[in-house]
């Protein structure tokens, strides 16, 4: 059984790699340089797959900055300081546009051509900001069209969008997590890093982050400015 | 109203544009660079938007010569002269995997950030290869993602994703583009186009194209080897 692993180099994508890998899954890791600001996040991921032990590990040039719409890509401010109910409410300006439809498709590709059986998605729902593509509902869409829209589809061998992380809280997560021993000091959450990539402490994915490691009782090993 | 057109260069997808056009839409055009061995059909795509009057027309690259997996971005052979039933079953080796979803995908983000109603699609299933992502299921199931999976569709404003093609014939495709002024001259379909641009006459997009222009009656202005 293998799996392509989507990285980010974040906190989730970690864990979820961490749990593929503890299933016995030879997991390949895929990330995506898509003019993310925050690009330093790639050198998280590639130093997480080395330490959980993923078979590979490739980073695709995807840019999106030509299309904006995110703060995350385009001009706009990262939102900070907001509020448990202003994260829960809405989708942000970090939101960036049809991202994991786009990463999910790439990933099916190369599925499809390696024969892979997997693909590992760390969007979770709970203590997370309100994106749209990181529901079960659009999951369930895009394995649809895995199913539909590809040879090993009509083959009846797509392959399984799998979301493991889907219904966990950010501390179980974690706990979830260091019970697998991942190193989490590896990983990099900031929206808005400061040049020496320390985390800015206040963007929506640090405060998620810092309530995270609270609410599990585990000491937080991020290097916050 | 507008719409993004999604022009390969080839006969059916100039043949959507104009008809998207004449439905009074405006139109803005969009191809990939995806590393197909026929990157010819680009000056096509080019020059099809400008004679039929698009808004914009924009390039985007989007390599997948690193998936591979098709004899359209690898190593594989192009197949020629394969008879009619033989082009009409299975997913032939010109099948680019994910291909559509990924440049569906895109389509989806670009109309997100510039508020587009319309995604048109040349894709038919008559008279057409076996590629399992030119079905009015796989579409129906982007379309799910479409609604499910972005921000505007969160907002019920999903682009709406057409395929004004679909169940046309090749002859019907390009009576319907006469009918509109299509210059089709102007297009480029053949998968193994010789250096100078002309067409190979015996790859399955030739034969496609050549038999289509038969059954219409009308003179195939394609310049072949």
């Amino acid at each position: 059984m293998n799996a392509i692993v989507l990285l980010s180099g974040g906190l989730d994508s970690a864990t979820a790699l961490a749990m593929a890998a503890a299933e016995g899954r030879a997991c390949h890791a895929l990330s995506f340089d898509y003019g993310q600001r925050h690009a330093i996040e790639l050198i998280a991921a590639r130093r997480v797959a080395k330490a959980l032990g993923a078979y590979s590990y490739r980073v695709v040039d995807l840019n999106l900055r030509g299309i904006g719409g995110s703060a995350l890509t385009g001009n706009m401010p990262v939102p900070k300081g907001r509020t448990e109910s202003e994260i829960a409410e809405g989708v942000p300006a970090t939101y960036v546009p049809a991202r994991n439809t786009l990463f999910l498709a790439y990933a099916l590709a190369l599925a499809e051509v390696t024969d892979t059986d997997e693909i590992v998605i760390g969007v979770n729902v709970l203590d997370s900001s309100g994106y749209p593509d990181c529901r079960p509902e659009f999951l369930a869409a895009m394995q649809k069209v895995a199913e539909l829209g590809t040879a090993v589809g009509s083959l009846g061998r797509a392959p399984v969008i799998r979301a493991p992380l889907l219904s966990m809280t950010k501390a179980e997560i974690i706990r979830t997590g260091m019970a697998l021993g991942v190193d989490y000091s590896l990983t990099h959450s900031c929206y808005d890093p400061a040049p020496s990539g320390a985390a800015c402490r206040a963007c929506d994915a640090c405060l998620l982050r810092r309530r995270g490691f609270k609410a599990a009782g585990v000491p937080d090993p991020t290097w916050y400015i």
